[in-house]
């Protein structure tokens, strides 16, 4: 079936259970779907914008109020929507670093936060991680340290994930806040994989800015993105235009620089909203997802040969494992090569695995009912016996 | 009706013939509709996504030979998506531009031309508008030659509207474009108001640079944009990241810096790709659309009192008028003051006024068919009739 040449109908989430990592927390609800329906329109969100004529000031729909719920959401006194987390690193980059000027992320930061500072024309400088692939706070303190020392000024910004993309593990960010400010440095939380799964506190973690990722971790359609910050810094990144027609005299009011104005028309925050609800209903099952993940975690790692590279028990739905002495074994030999893999989820009903990986590879089980825990987990054993690996 | 609490359903394109402004063809096709519906999973782009990993290089959809078909649309080398025309301005005045830069727009520039420059801390100057509210080639040569020696430096860009938002005037780009490039500067066309409902060829044109925005003329939905560039500046503007993790020596492919990696994931770039078999159909039409416009204009020029502050016979669907001294008369009397023209216009079936505004106001016809077309001229005259002006 297709919609037009070239673009078959996607039946993905209908047909399968998928387990891709950056697919998982981002489906949609059903109500966001009405909202696409009804609002795709592009500037659909516009009908009733008045002065002073900004996004976040619309009241029909309650986009206004949205952007209150969004700030209490992750306990912050400002919020914003974004195209995305990654332009919500971009705008603080931008407002905070000059070029040269230097920013810190973690050993494990997303490509975005390096992009972001590479836009800003600053430098960026990596936290080491400990043994066990996490960031801590003495980590972040010794950074700041030796990177102060060396380059004689202070940094520009901290930027650190909480659960990083790769392993899924838990970093010190209340450690990191600390030490950040012990050095009078702001820190971004990035919450691309918490915020809209988990609770997130962004006061209580002592952060000045909170990102989260509307398509990765709010059931919202891409691109989306949310920057909260506090009072303080809303001066800095939302700071309006100062801009000035030199012919015409012109002014743009209570537009903000970092903003572009209006960010997010149409159905995109429309869709936000419409999940918010239960995205703010589904944090408080977060423990039920991590106890998910480590069941299906436990089935894989009762195959011999079988690894967890993330750290474990897990405390997140997101894992890396390494299955070099088990899966890829049989891929050596067999025709379809890593294939065989993900031919063998495939017709248990299960997709989402980087198809042909069979060494190192990351699934993320959030959303999955119980019987669809069991079944997964079971379903990896199963594949384990066929191939006389348990 | 409802979709959740505070999000009533829109139907203003269902129910009504709409004149906004900015909306007009911005509304999407059946096929945009669908894609929405089937990929509105924010990563539903990401299934197939392959080494090197980066949406404009995804084949399943056929993402990757959108953007070269997009390219091909307005005649340039290189096309890529982006979160809105605003994103273009802002990829194109950061990579151009340093802080304290100078960069030219019109006097009737949009906001977010100003936004795009103050974001790369660069300085803005308007060019000044001849006597008919047009910007000529010869103003562009005067304003480039008047600040380059003022300020003792080349500039860094020039950015015009082919059609400005305010009047839907006509401006002269490929004029613009001349004496740009005689003073060795760079030129951005503005098709926010083109790309998508006329041909545009920039090659012809002479720019650096083509923008056009989805969610205003390419029937998708928000944010949506294109950047399209020759391959001189492509080097420039979508440069790949240079960044190298200092601890892990991570580097980072062919991500895009301006970009921020990948751009339009989801349903706002499938939707682009299924309106654009219409789209590049219906640019083929414009002159068809401009002749609608002028029965418009002229029903209402054919009422005492009103203006056309527009160019007037128009060359565009967006119009500006003047009924100060027609509509404007009777809201000075009546009880809802200006709204009774907005209520005699939704009496009708017609929205997308300014409600309440009967003084200087904008109408956009874009997408009208005949029938349309004379049923609203007939209505501003039929509500002129009933008031005593006509």
């Amino acid at each position: 079936m297709k919609i037009a040449r070239d673009i078959p109908v996607r039946e993905v989430e209908e047909n399968y259970i998928n387990i891709q990592p950056i697919q998982a927390a981002g489906r949609l609800t059903g109500e966001a779907m009405k909202a696409l329906i009804a609002y795709g329109d592009g500037y659909s969100t516009c009908d009733q914008c008045r002065k002073p004529f900004r996004l976040d000031k619309i009241t029909k729909p309650a986009i206004a109020d949205f952007h209150g719920d969004l700030a209490a959401f992750v306990n912050m006194d400002e919020a914003r929507v974004t195209p995305g987390a990654r332009r919500a690193f971009q705008a603080t980059c931008l407002s905070l670093a000059e070029k040269g000027d230097i920013i810190l992320v973690s050993a494990l930061a997303h490509y975005t936060e390096f992009l972001a500072v590479e836009n800003a024309r600053a430098i960026v400088k990596e936290i080491p991680l400990n043994k066990d692939n996490i960031v801590t706070g003495e980590a972040v303190a010794q950074k700041i340290e030796d990177v102060t020392r060396e380059q004689g000024k202070k940094l520009a910004l901290v930027m650190l994930d909480h659960f990083d993309y790769s392993f899924g593990n838990e970093h010190d960010i209340a450690g990191a806040a600390k030490a950040a400010h012990q050095y009078d440095v702001p820190i971004l939380y990035n919450g691309a994989y918490t915020v809209g799964i988990k609770p997130v506190d962004g006061k209580a973690l002592g952060v000045d800015f909170v990102v989260g990722s509307g398509h990765k971790s709010m059931a919202s359609p891409a691109p989306s993105g949310v920057l909260a910050t506090t009072s303080e810094y809303a001066d800095k990144v939302l700071r309006t235009t100062q801009m000035i027609g030199d012919v015409t005299g012109r002014k743009f009011g209570i537009k903000e620089v970092e903003m572009l104005g209006c960010t997010l028309m149409g159905a995109n925050i429309l869709a936000m909203m419409a999940s918010f609800p239960a995205v703010k209903k589904r944090i408080n099952d977060w423990d039920e997802y991590v106890a998910k993940s480590n069941v299906v975690t436990d089935a894989l790692l009762s195959i011999p040969g079988n690894k967890s590279l993330s750290e474990y028990p897990r405390k997140h739905t997101l894992t890396k494992v390494d299955t070099t002495g088990s899966f890829d074994t049989i891929a050596k030999k067999h025709k379809r090569r890593g294939f065989f893999f993900s031919d063998e989820l495939k017709q248990r009903g299960i997709v989402g695995e980087f198809a042909g990986a069979t060494r190192t590879w990351k699934l993320n089980t959030y959303g999955l009912t119980w019987n669809q825990t069991g079944y997964v987990a079971d379903s990896f054993k199963e594949i384990a016996e066929k191939y006389g690996l348990l």
